[in-house]
């Protein structure tokens, strides 16, 4: 089969289906609503939204084909003519990808991430980028050994250098700086990748769909075990704490929701990654020896979880 | 007495002290919390706190005084040097004020934020700026024209020109451009007045003190007119969204924080503005015909409260 845009965002669809299905599965009792939608300037996409759920309290699988005039700032990097002056038709681009955050009920169960995105102009340039990370609201070194494991197992099946390359760069982005705190304990993070690390763009491109494909069940087994843990109104108090944090990141920090909001994105699509709720407590200090301070002695870059 | 840097700090620490009094007692049961802190290039500040009072749910009062090298952003305005490629040493600031947000425990009660600054530099430059805004998550016709008709007269005492300008710029300053939505009814917002409009740079100061000492009698009679209302669960839910509103400007938008989270200001006095609680439901529709539609649709710009 040939490796264009159509079979790429074909499969991402088949991807969007499957996670949704095992999602429903493993939260048991919510199911996704669907909404397609379409851009003025081209393309649209399918926003499949969870909510309510028994382990799921608000969640998203976005699967979106864009496609028009290459926005002004991929422009400017195309554009080798500006300094003499001449004017060239803008590049056209296509982009696809699938976006996943998931915010479940119990403080025990881990906050995840996904994004796996395809992006090509019509002068042939064109890569991939994507990334998993995790945010525990309280971080037990099983499962993010588990977690790491399973990330570097699918890395090291394509090239030895990206988990080490890419987990790093997840650290880097994860990252609030303001407060000196990683979000979660990471993952791995990539961006324009399309042929170098000795592979070919179909061999990166192989890579990058087993990371679409390694989603769900990295993340129903992290469901498994801890949705039936105990917890106190101390953990879901903590739990709002940290879910503020994780919108200080997405507004403050992420790119992909900054250029959302700035180019007239889908609003309701941008911001289906922040939670039902969330809290801000004014210079809120952890108690000695709690479980709070272990977990926020943990949100550090560089550490090694496996 | 003579007008310097150390007379407009002395008189923002009283208004600090006044309308901390004034806000304690429309409480009726929560104090505020006192904390010096000390900024490593120079100055500091006293950051007051107050939660989980009867009226008041979560809010500061914020006084800083800061100094130092002016950061670059300052620096690049007053360098006309650098196309000869002269390094002049960087101009030193100095940069006062009071900031002030409540977040309210009943939705009958409105948000309101204010803040008043003077700033100025070694080589004579200095500026006064400032505004005050109200956030109701219902929005009363009464009280936004009492809310604007106080602000009215404190400007047309000073300059007939000031409201009109000056509410405008709120109007386009307190915008969520993502949403297309106002944050709320705004009020007045300004910023580098010196001299200017007929006016000298001791006749702005004595409208800038005016304003400050305006936003204790508004707000309690605010306070007085809504607190004891009662409200609903579908009330407190619609707050927690428009608190969510609140968040996305303030860590969207909002200049004063995101220059304080960019340049390692302290993020415990600058995120002091965020409220206990907040929330995000995807797609939320107001039902028709209900309150909570009514005050959506006057969430515009260019409106006349008056």
């Amino acid at each position: 089969m040939e490796i264009n845009r159509d079979h790429i965002s074909s499969w991402l669809k088949n991807l969007q289906d499957h996670i949704c299905s095992s999602l429903e599965i493993a939260d048991g009792s919510a199911k996704f609503e669907e909404e397609n939608w379409v851009r003025e300037e081209g393309g649209g996409g399918r926003t499949r939204i969870i909510r309510n759920g028994k382990v799921i309290e608000k969640g998203g699988v976005l699967f979106s084909a864009v496609e028009g005039e290459a926005p002004d700032f991929l422009f400017k990097e195309k554009e080798h003519s500006t300094a003499t002056g001449d004017k060239k038709a803008k590049p056209l681009f296509f982009a696809t990808g699938v976006s996943i955050v998931i915010h479940p009920q119990s403080p025990m169960v881990p906050i995840i991430h996904m994004n796996i995105r395809y992006f090509e102009m019509n002068d042939g340039t064109r890569w991939l980028g994507g990334g998993i990370d995790l945010t525990p609201h309280y971080i037990v070194a099983e499962d993010a050994k588990f977690f790491h494991l399973e990330l570097k197992k699918v890395c090291d099946k394509h090239n030895a250098s990206y988990y080490p390359k890419f987990k790093k760069w997840a650290d880097d982005y994860f990252y609030i700086n303001h407060r000196k705190e990683t979000r979660g304990i990471g993952g791995i993070f990539f961006d324009r990748l399309n042929t170098g690390n000795d592979m070919s763009f179909e061999q990166n491109l192989a890579f990058w769909k087993d990371v679409g494909s390694a989603f769900a069940s990295i993340y129903t087994e992290l469901i498994r075990r801890n949705k039936d843990k105990t917890f106190t109104e101390q953990n879901k108090q903590w739990q709002l704490l940290r879910r503020g944090r994780y919108v200080e990141f997405n507004l403050v920090y992420d790119k992909g929701t900054k250029f959302g909001l700035e180019t007239n994105g889908r609003v309701e699509s941008i911001l289906m990654s922040l939670p039902k709720t969330a809290g801000w407590e004014y210079d809120y200090k952890v108690t000695s020896g709690s479980e709070e301070e272990k977990t926020l002695k943990l949100l550090k870059k560089d550490l090694n979880w496996i």
